[in-house]
């Protein structure tokens, strides 16, 4: 079953090259086939089940290269979970593909109180996609005098960047001065895409915009590496990658006791604890699990998954309020996600945005509320369930916790 | 086709009310056929692709709840990539799930390269998995004592926590004293497992044999929040998190040429400007992006792609020889993966471990040298093209880069 | 000799209520030697020294409460220091105040090789000084409403600020969302005060203003605790604090090794390694030790020390050139010093200051470059001293190693 | 005044050459006034304050290199302060060597506070101190090779290490593989020195027997960076540098009120808040101004300012009571102070230190005590003054807050 057969054959390989060439990348289901056999024969695995995908692989260009078939994700159902915000004012199913048993029944009875408690509030604060190249100088003297051309000419190189793309606005450019090396980090309105390859094209036109018209000569690489792409960066949680944005909650004491079977007190006393914790671990979120819910859903409706590593940054801050009910919000400041472009449009992708209510133009709005006020739902039901003790309970139950 | 209608019913909402509670949860296709209805009659959606799965909905207990379908994940097959290390010495075909066009050719690119110049080699450093509980005091004296006290019965500990595992060893307890909270860190070997579940157990009876024994009486949060299950940490890039392992290469400047179309100079120096930017913006990674790699091993395979937030942490570090040559090494500290459990006996993931023959018991060593062998071409790959330029023409060729 | 005899006498403890409570803010000799017996009497210590000041107390308002006498700090003269910037370009005496034997002679040595090479360069890229109030709301909506109040009337914002300040100029104020809390960060320029104060005062009349003017009602804490004030922070390594500085040199392989008898590969190579430790140890400065060179001048010059807590961050670069020189810098983003204000004004830092030419108006942007090129001069003597192995063996012969 | 005259004379500078060479090191009263007169003759600078040492340059050996004088820096009188820990119980007068005005009086401010409350309680949970060598290697397996031989020859190494001191015990060494690097940090108890250089020259004696002893051949640099040696480091912030120490108070509601004006409530949320404002910016200590109260002990006291760097870390954990108290915390990870060696045998610093019975053998714990409470007295003055709003005022009264 294993390929270590090969393992003395580096030579021999016979590697793709029994496919023939003109095969590997196209989108028939006569060459799918044709890979599938290779894989059958090179690795003596049997492949019933990814074969069994529902779509005309016609639809894959853009998605994936040498398609051989699909992960087949189970799917649950959550919620209904009640939103409200600028784009969002309903009660919303959730689909969410995961494996991790108790997930989505966590998810759910996190749901259900924050229905009892009149939905969850979400706001965007901003949003913003990036691409941070940067401009190479012999020393700091000549990188400050870049910084300052950039700064007086930003609307010329904005308008270079915008001929790249009918959707992207270019909001602004940051500056950044290290040694002789000059970072610019463009900051671009994507509309309903994520945006990344739209901030890039459009970066790169402006990158040789300004390399043709700056004197003396500059080079330049497309990204410094500021932008952290598919990484978490403290420089993230400041200045927002994707959407910025807050989902809040008040909590009366009853019911929060009648669902969740703790009390107030033990729910700010827990995360008061849990911020030390935080603090002193140099967690990239305080709070409970963001990620759980982002992969699920990113997974159900065809994000790119990787986004998670920037989309699990979070800052959990609660209060007591006077009256004794518990608030609760969670800043979620690089949530990345599109309803349109990507993986959004394939054939389970867009059902399961469709369920949302959110495939297509002008819903990512919609969708970032949504996604966010889910978080939230996970984010109560894991802090309760830590606290009230029944989460391995929970695990030995609807997990695999095995032996 | 939003459920936008129902925004204002909230109280009237018939949520799943409408399924017979005893649906719910079980796992036959007929109570799959009811839930499928409600989410047709609820949200007026048609579903016609994730009710297309090909496996037996028995098989799902444990890994989700309220099951309505599949999301179908298109997997491109990448490779061979060849890997040697102490679980691998041969040449592997990675299917990877993802929808992100380029990525699939980007990786196959890089494990071109790694191939020429012999394979990548893996080292596993270490792996364990943990449950990090928090004891609370009244005083920073009486925290301190306790410390003393587990220090003396670690043994002990161990034991009361063994009991509920067959797989599960103990390898040590991490102590930390901040105010008057003492936090421990209970590290576990967990077999082919990934192993959450397991050390959350294990802790949970570690922590009542504690409750039971130590005198004065003492209270504890079974997570104080510094084992940061699900998010990136400097706790976890400096005690691991699953498997610490490192993938590395030694490239001749020819070879790099030939398949990169970059030189070493080139790359050595973009590495040079990458950890400054890196550094500047407090990354989880100063590498460039391993979640892309990851992220569609772990859909195709089965793993929680929520431990992306994890998983996705690195250091790279390179060094131009004597001889010319570029050594490129990529550290990943807290990869966490397993070849049994969680996902990966389901239908398309236990085939896509068995493409790469690592389904089961004594494969989690292989499988994670893989992942960290597929994360090294990535790297190179990526890092080769934002160099010579052709970044975002592959993604307009490739990609979804829509204007 | 200790006053553990007291141990029991909190009930009756004289505290210094035996010092008439007008003499303990004023500035005579006559009251300083109050003071003086007071201690002597209390604590039974022999304080011939601290009592041996050279100057009048009645410069003291302002500086200290409770003036009892004065620290002696040992001085040592570095240099020359060859330093060529926007506010300087010649050669420097540099007066450093420390009880740490070989850090005078190891600066000094860096700086021989800094003459040698043409002197250090150096580049201030800005300067700001901060405070950043919250303003509290009951949820993110009212705060984002609020912040888009705030972008709207920063001018009319500036007013109010600047009506506290002859100086002082609000050049910006940057803006956070987190939760139901909105952070600002007013960054002004000061002048040639550090501003600290000045920045604090100007923003209360701000945020007094905003109270009156911002419709509904509103309140605010003067510091939400990101301006970070005497902490490090990666908000201050990103968005400077004080001022933002980079000090460069080109090294001939020749000169380093006659001075310094290691070779540019070796100090080339061994910055990779550091730059790999710093990294993992999550540090904040990646360089070597800028806080030894500006605690010294520091102390001499009348500097707040307790900014050593901010100022020494840094972020170290280097590269080889072509030639096979060695390019070396490290940049400052959060030097904070004055020459006008604090202590600069007193008795021996004046002289200090004087030394350097640096007491007065318009020499803040003088003391900055030669405080930048010191540290540098440091940074190079240590990495090679290091290397070449004579660091322990230098503070064998001129520090206070003892078995 | 300016020396910016000499700026075109870099070939002909006499710089310290009219100094006899051998005049520059040697700690005599005429070497000195020859140095002194090179400074007026050269600098123009009348120097009559720095001039004006009370005590024999011959105590400087060890301390100071090329003596030219002494800066004098004010001490206030601030106490007295009841702390009682392992080494303390007992009412101190903290002397505060500072120019910034307001600061003794705050600190005194929180002293009272402190007293009223039945005193400081302080806790040390661990003190070592570090050097932390790199070794290298070719790969990563051979850096793992290596590792298992350090832990199986621990004891040997360390015997190694203690040959070079009589005082310094090997506690430990924690082991780190990055690629083909492996990282040790060796952890020294140094009695009453803060121990930099004895672990450094302990380490070194410990690698070159490592170098001399492991089969194949290894080198070895003796500073990785990850002691992260006067830099705040998340390394130090977890395993502590120096010494851990917890310094706390319960605070009842009545007492607080009449000392600072401001509520437990008030305090209590103020503290939520700068938590979240701390976590947002990525600070060093989530507490208010440790660094002030540290800079002004360790000037007096003859600590090494520069260790302000990693000393101004620090963790602020408070919680409400039941009966309604406030619980205050700090926790300062890396406090790094001696009362022996170092700077503390000068003139006025062993005045200083004895004035707290702090000076010479087995007084170190003692110190660091009155140090965490110390800083503890000032988080509570300025956390109270910022939210009772009196905190601008107080600097305009007692500081130099200038138009």
């Amino acid at each position: 079953m294993s390929n270590d057969q090969n393992q003395n054959t580096a030579q021999t390989l016979p590697a793709m090259a029994k496919i023939p060439r003109d095969r590997l990348n196209d989108y028939t289901a006569e060459s799918t086939a044709i890979r599938q056999g290779f894989i059958k024969e090179q690795t003596k695995t049997a492949i019933d089940h990814i074969t069994h995908s529902s779509f005309d692989p016609a639809m894959l260009p853009g998605n994936i290269e040498n398609f051989v078939g699909v992960a087949q994700v189970p799917i649950g159902l959550a919620g209904p979970l009640y939103v409200h915000g600028d784009h969002t004012n309903g009660h919303y199913y959730i689909p969410m593909a995961t494996t991790e048993g108790t997930l989505v029944a966590s998810y759910s009875r996190g749901m259900r109180l924050l229905n009892a408690c009149g939905g969850a509030r979400v706001t965007i604060a901003e949003r913003v996609m990036q691409r941070a190249p940067v401009f190479h100088f012999d020393c700091a003297a000549d990188a400050r005098a870049f910084g300052a051309w950039v700064a007086d000419n930003t609307s010329t190189i904005a308008a270079a960047a915008e001929t790249t793309t009918s959707v992207g606005k270019l909001r602004d450019i940051q500056q950044w001065c290290v040694g002789p090396k000059h970072f610019l980090r463009f900051n671009y309105e994507t509309g309903d895409a994520a945006g990344q390859n739209m901030a890039g094209k459009a970066t790169q036109a402006a990158c040789e915009w300004i390399r043709e018209n700056y004197k003396p000569s500059v080079s330049y690489t497309l990204s410094g590496a500021i932008d952290t792409d598919k990484k978490h960066s403290a420089m993230n949680t400041l200045h927002s990658r994707g959407a910025r944005v807050i989902a809040e909650i008040v909590i009366p004491c009853d019911t929060l006791q009648s669902i969740m079977g703790v009390t107030v007190q033990q729910l700010f006393k827990g995360r008061n604890v849990s911020n030390l914790g935080g603090l002193l671990a140099g967690t990239a979120n305080n709070g409970m699990h963001a990620a759980n819910g982002l992969a699920a859903l990113f997974i159900a409706t065809g994000q790119d998954a990787a986004n998670i590593a920037e989309s699990h940054a979070g800052m959990t801050y609660v209060e007591m309020r006077d009256n004794g009910d518990l608030y609760w919000s969670i800043t979620l400041p690089s949530l990345i996600v599109a309803t349109y472009g990507g993986g959004t449009g394939l054939a389970t992708q867009k059902e399961c945005l469709d369920i949302l209510g959110c495939y297509g133009a002008d819903k990512v709005g919609k969708f970032i509320e949504i996604c966010a006020a889910t978080v939230l739902a996970g984010e109560l039901s894991l802090a309760s369930a830590v606290l009230a003790g029944d989460w391995v309970d929970a695990h030995d139950k609807l997990g695999r916790n095995r032996p």
